[in-house]
């Protein structure tokens, strides 16, 4: 199993095989998917309002047969949502096209990457750009240093740094006022680019008020900001997500490319999220999805059979002190349990042991605690 | 009524407005959306497929909630299908992706490109590319003469060429035969880019067989064969297209990008269509098409108001003999009878007068040939 699975996860490069791939090749019942970073809260609302209001097949019909708004069209869509003008919003198919297109039009020189992360950030670097990882301490628990990372940004000569702000795998978040802090001593770099695609899982006080800094970017013309929207609303299935950059970056992607880049399904998600409704009822499921989170946490850090790494976002990573590395804990929790979790022994950056496990339904996330409890008691009972 | 036409079409670039501006901005009724190049009766039939396999909304959820199969994948898939390498398959976001990876990446020096035609092609070109247009004779009908392109290849010390097969918006066709005597004499370009995006509505026979030379790749390595699948499957709102082309060309772009740009409707759809009992169905409603299409042009032919330019494409030029520019036999189809048409006052390299009409479904087409002669005849009778 644990050879096979090995084979499975050679083919899918630096991510984790589908849940369809492993019921297809592995023939176990995957009962949660605590690979899968998103909020099921929020694709529930976004299947009410799709079926509420195109419910019938010649409603969705409309959203598959014909061609969807141009780019600039979806961008005025969501400006209003954002309170960010047009033209400084770029929509992409997914983050993943903007991490790409900036990376390969205005990054040049060098950039330096944060690591462990997304492995996207350094895999897509063009040829030509050097890249300089800026290691994340383990003792630290890969909590990003702004002031170290400055540091590193000097003494390297950088033009281009990245920040992902909550991180992933680690969940490590830095605060507005620090980030804000570190914009204004690295105003002289070409590029800052804040991946904030997990930001809507974090909050800085009890009101859980979203921390996002797009609002703020007027001021850092060089801080480019890319947001997934596919983890907190729970469509990665439709391909949505867009960058908040200097009109300038935004006129010179548009001018040679991105025409209709946008699927049907994604321009309907941009409609509904410029609906004042449709905000209200998110930032509840957006706020009762956190508060899940925090309980799912909690419980994880009573178990003293786990060490975990403290996180502000849907994530965390657990690593067994039973034992157990990081693909053989994973194997215990699929097979046992049907648990499907992400092991981490790929991650370039991350000490080894460690799984990745998403905060998923309240219900789902007792069944991954007691299963972890059940699996700590087995092993130290022996 | 002209002016706001004007100037909504001013805001959509080179392309024209989608029917849902014009119903909320002009507040016309539109009957017939002959603007809109494709096969409804494939649309039937990917609706039919997908509501009987995923009808309910928990079925849709799955292609919506998760992450959508990387790439690779995906042209493992639709390589069935297709009967080409998976390693010489790129899958895009809708042709129009591709279009702009091939332009950006592998398109140095300078490239040709037949006019009129699709206008991404010569707006995409980014710079330091020289760009050569080769204007299409009206006096002969549009039609690529590919001895005569082939001379100001030669003349120009052109590195990179662009074939469109049938080319939009005329339907000009060249069968495969002249087309792999081009191949042969401009082994030495580059890159020559055959787009067949409209090659599923061609035929050589009466056996309407598909003329595409997408399996005669192998022989010449310097074709990149580019293929949208909005048009003859009729389901331009999921974003599905590919590429045929070397297979160094495919690793290089999804060495540093490319990952996940379907979306999980455009993996459905390559799904199905590697489904042998769909492309049985799929057969019978292209074919079906074609003949209401030949039907439709014979008609439209019989009409003496009006000059028609030949061809194999799902679409026709007609220009009126009575005196009407373009945008006023737009606008007049419009009000009159709400049949939208595509004004080809912006095509550069096309004579004025043009409209661009497109085969509907074969009633609609009844009701498009009535209107044209109903209007022939009053303006005639005057």
């Amino acid at each position: 199993m644990l050879e096979k699975f090995k084979e499975l996860k050679g083919q899918s490069g630096t991510h984790s095989p589908s849940i369809e791939v492993l019921k297809k090749e592995l023939g176990c019942e995957i009962k949660i998917d605590a690979c899968f970073l998103s909020n099921p809260y929020a694709t529930d609302l976004f299947m009410d309002c799709l079926f509420g209001e195109k419910g019938s097949e010649n409603g969705l019909r409309d959203l598959f047969e014909f061609y969807p708004p141009q780019n600039q069209d979806i961008a005025k869509t969501l400006s209003k949502s954002l309170n960010v003008s047009s033209k400084n919003l770029m929509i992409g198919n997914g983050a993943i096209e903007l991490i790409q297109a900036i990376l390969h039009r205005f990054v040049k020189g060098n950039i330096s990457i944060p690591i462990p992360t997304f492995s996207s950030y350094y895999e897509f670097v063009p040829d030509g750009v050097q890249t300089y990882k800026f290691q994340l301490e383990a003792s630290q628990n890969y909590r990003l240093n702004l002031k170290d990372y400055t540091r590193f940004i000097e003494e390297n000569n950088i033009h281009n740094a990245v920040i992902i702000n909550p991180n992933n795998p680690d969940g490590g978040y830095n605060t507005r006022e620090d980030l804000v802090d570190f914009f204004e001593q690295n105003s002289h770099l070409d590029n800052i680019i804040l991946d904030e695609s997990f930001i809507h899982f974090a909050y800085e006080s009890d009101e859980l008020d979203l921390p996002s800094l797009e609002t703020k970017l007027d001021l850092y013309p060089n801080v480019i900001l890319i947001k997934s929207m596919a983890k907190d609303f729970g469509v990665a299935g439709i391909r949505v997500g867009y960058a908040v950059m200097q009109s300038n970056y935004v006129r010179q992607l548009l001018d040679t490319g991105y025409l209709w880049n946008s699927n049907g399904l994604a321009a309907y998600f941009f409609d509904l999220y410029s609906n004042e409704s449709f905000k209200l009822k998110y930032d509840l499921v957006r706020k009762k999805y956190i508060m899940n989170t925090i309980m799912f946490i909690n419980e994880l850090s009573r178990l003293s059979g786990y060490e975990i790494i403290p996180t502000k976002a849907n994530f965390i990573l657990v690593r067994s002190r039973f034992g157990l590395t990081s693909e053989e804990l994973m194997i215990e929790l699929l097979t046992r349990y049907g648990i499907y979790v992400r092991d981490c022994s790929d991650k370039i950056g991350l000490e080894p042991g460690y799984v990745r496990i998403a905060s998923r339904r309240f219900e789902d996330n007792v069944v991954i605690v007691d299963s972890l409890k059940k699996l700590q008691n087995e092993y130290l009972s022996v």
